[in-house]
């Protein structure tokens, strides 16, 4: 079966090596959400070296901080799923309190209010500065490796 | 409002120090579902040390090992909510293509086919296995660091 991950993404790259990638998906309900991806078609976290975990996650945690720092979210969402796509992969996705799914996970039950929820959009300033953290903040949690 | 984590747990402790602990949530539908939780009240990873972050995710990743070794699922899901619970914990949940919500994620839609899904109860020896091998890979984990 083709997997998806090792196509060309039609995601825009935020930052990219020859490990693994941030992409940032537009997702219409959350448009600040980011998935960390990695490179090699590997299934589970615990098939990578404990470096190579400690590798990803500071990638994960990099984009985490980016966010915070840009788009101040009432809450994070890290997820390594992969049920439909075994290729490792960190969703890292800014939770609003009225935002469509909370506090349920956004693979939940949307709220029954949905007319009362919003989709926070950032900023065309925002998204560019959120971009250039991200690219400042992973480069720099790997060179501290 | 009280968290519910700073609470005693109503769940077997399976491996704790002063840092974060590791319980089994006996969930109905994912019997060998665990959870390792922070003792403090931080609401998320980016709010620890990067050390401490490196140390809560190295308890996870022994916890995979050992359920992946012992209960041997077709994939686990790792996650950090914590939307209705704003205290650091990590998910860990061994998924098999005949349980109840696969391919979803365990939040979402249950499969039509509810009848024809399989609950994976370990057997006693498993879950003894389980729990001695947790303990052992996650001092293991730590002692490395």
């Amino acid at each position: 079966m083709t997997c998806d991950l090792c196509q060309p993404t039609l995601h825009e790259i935020l930052w990219q090596d020859d490990f693994c990638r941030v992409v940032l998906l537009n997702d219409a309900d959350y448009p600040a959400y980011c998935r960390v991806e990695l490179i090699a078609h590997i299934k589970e976290m615990t098939d990578l070296a404990p470096e190579q975990r400690a590798r990803m996650m500071k990638v994960v945690f990099a984009v985490e901080t980016a966010m915070r720092e840009v788009i101040a979210p009432d809450k994070i969402n890290l997820a390594s799923l992969g049920n439909k796509t075994p290729h490792v992969h960190w969703h890292v996705i800014p939770r609003f309190a009225d935002d469509k799914h909370f506090p349920n996970s956004h693979w939940g039950e949307p709220r029954n209010d949905a007319l009362q929820t919003s989709i926070h959009e950032p900023s065309r300033a925002s998204i560019l500065m959120f971009k250039d953290k991200i690219k400042a903040y992973v480069t720099c949690a790997l060179a501290n490796h």
